[in-house]
């Protein structure tokens, strides 16, 4: 479901929003989306990730360096708009069920990060997971009473992602929790702490402060000087750091949070969250069951019939289908590798692929041609082009479609087609207030999506 | 795999032979193509089964009256062409994995036979199932010396699909074989015999031949004749009257055949029979699999991933997905019947049809539109048809398409393409020696296979 192209963030797991999206949402009312920064890689900020970023406030890392430098230049950013801002640093790709809950905690978060304290969310933990840190405290008690004011627990250390052992000895012990990397504190109180405790770091953002100050944008600012910053953890860098100082420690606060957290990293987490029915399955999109016993389904259009199974996960996806059994879904990075190894493409991207100007989907991929179908939004226009390799048949079955091949320029309407020779100047523009949609047939010795030259984008692209 | 419109034994299970031509060719050399007639229902010879059928001389049933009328037309077929030919009777749609053990069963049964003999395979059973019938013997001995001239089992019974506890019985006794529904006998002799055991059959098979020695032909008869035939099988309707009569029970043998018979009643039978890799899983197409054991998945060119699995099958086609645990694999029915009930309709028919002139795919159907890959034969030649309810678009992609289009006739190489507007006759034609493949992209308000007018057609069918 997620590919490399369409990081998991990007994906619609349980309802017509994004994972990020829900992150978004899930703040609202207390922080309303435009005050929402979101931190992201450069290049997995292109093709389809930009279309679900467009709405937001963006930072790009032009390379990776972990959460620390990640974290330090969205301080930046906060405080250069309020220089007594309270940040709360989110992964945009966990899910929370109990988002009442979720927020009574974060009400809480901020006001003691308004008195100065560094909080993270404790996931109180249901078994001796070892894919997550911990974090241990100084007594557990996930009482009610232990959530108000600047009563979150003491924080004593993070631990790493432990072994079976240690997991299960953290479990027994009850003063450990699961480490969500949810935080909330003031952007000046965590740049304080990396000036104090990550000065290598505390170094590159002054030269980024100082270009600003000159006039730069922070972006350009990024750019220039993120590549220099220590690629290290948030946590490691700077919050054991400040566990482990006499006069910070008292800071650091956790709050335990029962909000039926997970960051989905198996599809087993996904069915545990799901809405079941009386067998304990979740289904989802066209399926049909029978004898089916704590199954997982997710389809779109295309049938799945599951047939007397039990504890199975089935992904269903137009190109691809996964089959895995409850505890041992973490082993799809397996076929993955598999796939990868063997030059298979179905990890790369999926046959529809989100534009700002709309969508396109593969409706098959031959050696001699390449058959789509693209919508394109009211208002959206794709640049102006033209291909070295193929030439394109188009035939309009929705919308009008303004349609710009050499020369000329005219309006399409529904059975009506055009035929773009290779190297002919082109653009496809939606002028109507309903979605156009074409098929369009390519035929051409060289079919890729990078046979492209862009003359004029509405989006930036040329 | 099957559908509603393309019943098994026109299915590729194992290998690039539909069950049928499987069947064929495993009675050569014994008996050779052109001594093959098919007994099959006329309604379901249309459409894709039609192109499987060509090569061999049919017969069609009009009605369905089960196997002993069904025999019956056979055997006057046959004897009309050889007074004194023996017929061997076969399921189209089993498998059998001892080809060679077969063979000799075979050559043994019809020396059997042309002495008189009525004789039945029975399959030496593994297990006490309950979805076949039973044939209960004198003895049970399946050594070789047994399978010698004349000297196979004298049959005492014939057991309907007897319960659970009833099988168990029937293994236990070692005297009883399943029933595969294959006989050998000499036509003469299985028609004296049902006018001796069914004389209602008997007169309908008169009247027909009356029909045949006025001039009419054997299928013309059979139009005519076959639905007052009364509806029962050979084995209740004839056999168990053999067996019963004093004179000719000792007449009726059993060949036991251990030669990997089964009727592929289920995907756990498709799976026994498979050759299997180290972890005993059974992979065709384009699969991936880690810790997967005991499982069947049969692919096409969509990726299926099986992960941490264990005694299932997976089936994948292009509209429908099955995942299905062993010894379940019978519930299948309950799904189809899910899906008719709710308007479903993956199981009428595949996304790719075959017909004499070569196949189409269906890329996408939706509303408004309807896209297809289109294939024709060197040779073949579509209909000259028309349609009242949708224009349709052609792009040539491959080899060189003939195509009528109103009063003009012209050849299309690939990259050019062709409009065919509503009520237009037109023809597709391959007159080259390459395949000929266009993308159609039809568009109108009606969209279904039956808005079609023939005007002449090639293969009969305008």
């Amino acid at each position: 479901v997620s590919r490399q192209s369409l990081p998991k963030q990007f994906v619609k797991l349980f309802t017509d929003d994004t994972l990020l999206e829900a992150t978004i949402k899930r703040q609202s009312p207390i922080i309303p989306p435009e005050h929402v920064t979101i931190v992201t890689a450069a290049a997995a900020a292109k093709g389809e990730p930009m279309v679900h970023l467009a709405p937001y406030r963006t930072l790009l890392e032009p390379v990776a360096r972990n959460t620390a430098p990640a974290i330090a230049i969205a301080a930046l950013d906060a405080i250069a708009r309020d220089g007594d801002a309270v940040m709360v640093v989110l992964p945009s790709d966990h899910m929370i069920t109990d988002v009442a809950g979720y927020q009574r905690c974060l009400g809480e978060a901020i006001k003691a990060a308004q008195a100065g304290a560094f909080v993270t969310f404790g996931i109180v933990p249901t078994h001796p997971e070892t894919g997550y840190g911990y974090i241990q405290c100084t007594t557990r008690n996930a009482a009610p009473a232990q959530l108000s004011g600047k009563s979150g627990l003491h924080v004593s250390a993070f631990k790493e992602k432990p072994d079976r052992a240690a997991a299960e000895r953290f479990i027994a012990s009850t003063t450990y929790y699961w480490n969500s990397g949810m935080f909330v504190w003031k952007a000046s109180a965590i740049l304080a702490a990396i000036k104090a405790h990550l000065p290598a770091l505390h170094d590159v953002l002054t030269c980024m402060q100082t270009d600003v100050a000159a006039g730069a944008t922070l972006q350009a600012a990024i750019h220039q000087h993120f590549a220099y910053a220590p690629s290290i953890s948030i946590d490691h860098g700077v919050l054991e750091a400040v566990a482990a100082s006499p006069y910070n420690a008292q800071k650091l606060l956790l709050i335990p949070a029962n909000i039926g957290w997970s960051d989905i990293g198996s599809w087993d987490a996904v069915h545990k969250l799901a809405d079941k029915d009386a067998n304990g399955n979740s289904l989802r999109g066209h399926v049909l069951t029978h004898n089916a016993y704590n199954t997982q389904v997710q389809a779109g259009k295309r049938l799945v019939a599951a047939v007397g199974v039990r504890d199975i996960s089935i992904i269903d996806t137009p190109d691809a289908v996964l089959v895995t059994q409850h505890g041992e879904a973490q082993a799809v990075r397996h076929v993955v590798e598999k796939l990868k190894a063997t030059s298979g493409r179905e990890h790369i991207e999926h046959l529809t692929a989100h534009r700002p100007w709309g969508s396109y989907t593969v409706l098959e991929d031959a050696a001699t041609h390449k058959v789509k179908r693209i919508v394109v939004k009211p208002g959206g226009r794709l640049s102006l082009q033209s291909h070295d390799h193929r030439a394109e048949h188009w035939v309009v079955v929705a919308g009008i479609a303004t349609v710009t091949n050499g020369e000329t320029v005219r309006d399409l309407k529904p059975n009506q087609s055009t035929y773009i020779p290779v190297g002919e100047k082109h653009r496809l523009e939606n002028k109507g207030a309903d979605v156009v949609e074409l098929i369009e047939v390519q035929v051409g010795g060289y079919l890729g999506e990078d046979d492209i030259r862009r003359y004029d984008d509405l989006y930036g692209r040329a």
